[in-house]
């Protein structure tokens, strides 16, 4: 086996398509400062209970594991940054009031999650810790959608959910909540029968409910439908009146899809949840929501909301860049044109010296003009 | 244990160490972009076999090894870039062209190269592949010099050493040439007794030279004192000229040092290698040279020259940022509020909205205006 082959769903990033990925990372990140999101870099491991707080059992399995020279003990690469960022605001941070923190980096998976996929994503995004209201996940959705259209996506399709419907619901009726995860996998495969068999001593509300659920998506006209067929409990109310609140967000910005029944991240959400979806593929290209309960593993629960993408597969759907035009310049120590060529730089343009004997080939650059000596001065010179 | 703590050197960056590098980043992959380089990013593990061919052992126990769970094979986590990166050049793009290739990432070591070094560097780098002339040497010092000049280091101590010295005298030598590594590791010590005791049998002018090497350290004069103490085989001119040049083309950038025992990269490095130091740090903060040899392990050797350097360590140096001012916000969904907000981002304005009933602490935004509504219109207000 020749020693530069990589290992599957592993690939270097050629320059064409870093510089994309270079440049949406800019792009977001300096977008996410804008609305006063600070930086972090978490690191590429830490200790595997400490990546795993909080963390599920899929988080596990997607998480390489090595030993620590230093200490003997185990340690994890991480799969997902959001639980470091819970951490850093939990315990360095330790602040009363809100905190915005936004990231990007490379996570790791033992497995890729489609044929396709990398196993080393780079992830971006940011997260709001503090505020248990709806303006978090707001000012988060338009993160998001902002994202999207500074990479130029301009059509979205923003699926909303909200993991409040379920949890009202089976919190009033002690039979159905012995049942929860059952009915979680039911009502993820949408599966009728399933629902119908295992409700029959379940309150009638409850039953009812649980029935309507896999008939509850579309666009936004499904929350009426939802008033009239999901009992008037408090907290599907609320789920009902936020969703309302997010959708009315995203006017103008999104396609908007609501689905009840989707209950993706139901174990570790706590609230509205989203996904972004573009056209050209089928996966969402971003996922967010709210997750108070994710700090509680170090000590201090706090309310948090927040999203992220993989720039890496973002970047695969957007076009190759044009290539940006180059000068060409001899090699040479004359100070004139030393000058000449820093001056050119100066004012960004791309300078590449000859080495003697060689061309140059780029994938990027795209050499247009040349610098050429002419009575004594360095001039340009445009190429045929 | 409590589930926060990280392994011994490794740490979160927090936000200003955060920015200081991030900006740092972006400042040198653009001015790499000007002169042509292209960036690229290689993945974070491969096959072991590849991350280690053509390195040494002290790469290999730097290596974290882990069992890639689809091939079973064993992975390694890069402790390192440039193997990867000539790989890159070696297959990958495989030009027959000049190649100026860079990259920005982590790397990840067992065991820290200091008491307080990190495990985890943030290294970035620049490479040229396909030139053997000392052009391309010179344009790798040059960004490496501009590098630290755009971080803001003016006071730079530039030491060139060259491994052409050692080689050539050895390969006149067939008795010292079997004693190399014992040599390499005396002259490395600037053990004198040691070197006069193991070269008694050897030709006298290699016994002379060896005894004399240790000395030849010091300012651009050294060269001249090398030149008469040192016997004139081609490949010690050739050495001495080539370090005469790359001096030179340091004068108003750097002070140069040249030390004709300095053999840190003897066992990879086939010409001219530099290392940069600036004040208030004893150990060199960025380091470079020509190592043709690398893409052999890949099936193509290409002559090569480049250098890198770790931002994580380099920020720590600068002096934190000062905070940037920002606008607060209150939070609305009226439409002028929303797009006064706009506006003022899109004027590069940090505007941070209030969740209700909170006060924002940061430490990278220091709030100096807010946003009010008078008489029916957005303005904005300087804080005390």
């Amino acid at each position: 086996m020749p020693n530069w082959l990589l290992p599957e769903n592993i690939a270097d990033v050629l320059p064409s398509e870093a510089r994309k990925i270079e440049e949406l990372r800019r792009l977001m990140l300096d977008n996410f400062r804008l609305y006063g999101y600070e930086l972090v870099m978490p690191p590429m491991l830490e200790y595997l209970e400490s990546l795993l707080a909080g963390a599920g059992e899929d988080t596990d399995l997607k998480t390489f594991k090595v030993i620590d020279p230093l200490s003997g003990r185990l340690l994890g690469l991480r799969a997902d940054m959001t639980t470091q960022v819970a951490r850093i605001d939990a315990h360095l941070l330790n602040r009363e009031s809100i905190t915005r923190l936004c990231y990007a980096g490379s996570v790791l998976h033992t497995r890729p999650s489609g044929l396709h996929a990398t196993r080393e994503p780079v992830q971006i995004g940011a997260e709001i810790y503090g505020h248990a209201g709806l303006e978090a996940d707001a000012e988060i959705q338009e993160l998001a959608l902002g994202s999207l259209a500074l990479a130029g996506f301009t059509n979205v399709r923003l699926d909303l959910a909200h993991v409040g419907v379920l949890r009202a619901l089976l919190n009033e009726d002690p039979a159905a909540k012995r049942d929860e995860t059952q009915i979680y996998c039911l009502l993820r495969a949408k599966d009728a029968p399933g629902l119908d068999e295992i409700s029959t001593n379940y309150y009638p509300q409850t039953r009812q409910a649980l029935l309507a659920l896999p008939h509850l998506y579309g666009d936004v006209e499904v929350l009426a439908k939802a008033r009239e067929q999901l009992p008037a409990l408090p907290g599907i109310q609320r789920a009902l009146a936020e969703l309302a609140a997010l959708a009315a967000g995203a006017i103008g910005r999104a396609d908007v899809a609501i689905d009840l029944a989707d209950l993706r991240g139901y174990q570790y959400e706590s609230g509205a949840m989203f996904a972004l979806y573009v056209p050209g593929l089928p996966n969402a290209v971003a996922r967010g929501g709210r997750y108070d309960h994710v700090g509680e593993a170090f000590g201090r629960a706090r309310p948090a909301t927040g999203f992220s993408l993989d720039l890496r597969e973002l970047a695969r759907l957007l076009p190759t860049a044009e290539r940006k035009h180059s000068i060409r310049a001899p090699w040479g120590n004359a100070p004139e044109l030393k000058e000449k060529i820093a001056d050119l730089r100066k004012a960004g343009e791309v300078v590449i010296q000859s080495m003697p004997g060689h061309d140059n080939v780029q994938d990027e650059f795209e050499c247009d003009r040349v610098l050429v000596l002419e009575n004594g001065n360095w001039i340009l010179k445009n190429l045929g």
